[in-house]
């Protein structure tokens, strides 16, 4: 039974301060950065109960629990992780990183630069999810923990965690890729460049430079992430949720005949823009589409991803949901296939749920039970080691 | 056997000028308006061999052959209307409308208006699918036919074409609904509000009264087209046409790691969003998606499409294609339904087909070849009936 009462309380965020240069895919350097950091439960004495919570677009190292900065804000996988959750911090030690160029705490695009004291803004380079996993094994050696019992992610968050197991292998002993893929696929791209497009295109973005004029690109971001937010849901999701559903009908129930907001969806789809736009930072958009972009494992080894799996040493588990468009199952069925292509241990589970992408967010109780499941083999083997 | 090399040749545009009012369905009074026309064939001597063809959202009157005024402007069904084509215009006599509130010659919000002697912009009113056809029965009524042999179209054609057949019953022998609906789903909304915030929300809009200010949206408007323009496609069609291939590799083979045209799927849809930016008006893009919206015969009989569709007395054809994800096969499958609950006629062909939703103006040899039987019995009847 999971007791989905309890919470890991109220969080304070940590921050690391790295200075030494972190070279970058691209060839650049960043030669000082900030990890905003959140942990919960408790790093046992010799360090083999870290869990690795890695995120993905929109979220942060706020992974479960209250902030202790707004008591409004409880973590974005708190259904996940807590005591007697599927990831129970009764028995691991959780650790959530707010990825390097994001928004939330960690250094990013918006963060003043100590070379020019002013924000970084376009000059801030463009990171991948590998260097995320050299960003991140920075703050895991801090804390002496030498190898992870789990990294785990969904969405961007698996490819965080796929790249863990194939980087750096002997570091992580299991790897929980929830609806996520080995590549992008040309759709998936076209989504992120229309999105990059109504950002850059909008006037108040100034090539990217727009803290220097007190503005935000607020439109464009708003139009990005109502093209994500509908990627994320259903057709059968929204009609259930919103279906043909006027807003504030005429009387008579007449239509408005006009560009105004006129059924309930396009309401939802506004504010969840405008809300959007109001918190997060235009050019982390721009490159957490592009780390997803660039992700593909395969390049390097021609395309051949048991191949490109092959160093990875992990046990792992793959989650998918039906009715996922945009990372479909055929996209987790494909790592599944190559890691047992390299007789690799995985276990794979396909949740029948009508949620689309978002599902993964969600308390679904078969996806739950399986990732306790999972867990709960993975806190019976640390026992046993002890 | 399909002839496919014949053409109509060069045509000419006709265009017919209305000065009797026209009330719309918001209540809204246009007192004169132009519709640009094409034709093809010759109407026979009883005039009971018009074909009407009704446009989908970006095209026009210009259904096929050569424009008289652009000899590289090839007409947008070009491979279904001709001699020996399915809709053959060696029997049919073949019309092409461009509707009130696009930007190809009729009257819309580029249009000067009388009244004024400036343009429309945001004072032209919002048209509904019913409209148009009220609009276009007016083109009917100067030539001289009562009743067409067919009225067909896809997409939004294909709602135009049903919603004669409800509207018009008597003038409507056979209809023909190609990759259509009865009603835009939340999804379908949530595409076109999320265009139209493109378009609204960028600043040269100057609230639709841009033509003022000698300037075009043209950001908001490129932006609009390469989301419509995913949603014609397929996951499976992109992936086939463009996948991860890299646009112009940096030394050996690397990505640039910036916010450029990094993959072939990001030039092509610049390179459409651009093209489209050009040639479309924006207003004209609100008011099509609105029309698109706001369709919905069964709205009247408080969802019941069988009722909706129990006034018309025409013969049906009804295709879809099985990749269609704009439209797909069920929403035909729910007319075909709500006809035959009625003992009305319907033939129904579900066309596997790889190329989404865009199937509907491709050249496939099942699809035409349902097409041309199907009105080589209408010309068999016609023909019967001389």
């Amino acid at each position: 039974m999971i007791n989905s009462s309890d919470s890991v309380g109220v969080v304070n965020t940590q921050f690391f301060q790295f200075d030494e240069p972190l070279l970058l895919a691209s060839g650049q350097t960043i030669n000082a950065y900030t990890l905003a950091v959140e942990t919960y439960g408790s790093l046992n004495a010799d360090a083999s109960n870290a869990v690795l919570i890695c995120h993905a677009l929109n979220a942060s190292h706020h992974v479960a629990g209250i902030s202790a900065e707004n008591p409004d804000d409880i973590g974005w996988w708190d259904n996940m992780v807590g005591p007697g959750k599927p990831v129970d911090t009764n028995h691991f030690f959780v650790i959530g990183i707010n990825n390097l160029g994001s928004c939330f705490g960690s250094t990013g695009p918006a963060s003043v630069r100590v070379e020019t004291g002013t924000p970084w803004g376009a000059a801030f380079p463009v990171v991948t999810v590998e260097d995320w996993v050299a960003a991140q094994a920075r703050v895991a050696d801090r804390m002496g923990i030498k190898r992870f019992a789990a990294v785990m992610g969904g969405s961007l968050g698996g490819m965080q965690a796929l790249s863990w197991a194939i980087t750096c292998p002997e570091r992580v002993a299991h790897c929980v890729v929830i609806a996520s893929t080995p590549r992008l696929s040309a759709q998936n791209i076209g989504f992120n460049e229309v999105a990059r497009r109504a950002i850059i295109t909008d006037p108040e973005f100034h090539g990217g430079d727009y803290y220097a004029h007190q503005t935000v690109p607020r439109h464009g971001l708003s139009v990005a992430r109502m093209i994500g937010h509908i990627t994320y849901l259903t057709d059968d999701d929204m009609a259930e949720k919103f279906g043909r559903t006027q807003r504030e009908p005429a009387p008579d129930g007449e239509f408005h005949y006009g560009y105004g907001v006129e059924f309930e969806v396009e309401s939802y789809l506004r504010y969840q823009g405008e809300k959007f736009s109001r918190y997060f930072d235009a050019n982390t958009y721009l490159l957490i589409t592009r780390a997803l972009d660039y992700f593909d494992p395969a390049r390097k080894t021609g395309g051949d991803l048991a191949r490109a799996l092959s160093t990875a040493t992990a046990d792992f588990l793959l989650v998918s949901f039906t009715t996922d468009w945009r990372f479909p199952p055929a996209r987790s069925r494909e790592i599944v296939k190559a890691l047992l292509q390299n007789d690799q241990t995985a276990t794979y589970a396909e949740i029948d749920a009508p949620h689309g992408h978002d599902a993964f967010l969600l308390d679904d109780a078969r996806y739950h039970q399986v990732v306790q499941a999972y867990f709960d083999r993975i806190n019976q083997s640390l026992n046993r080691e002890a």
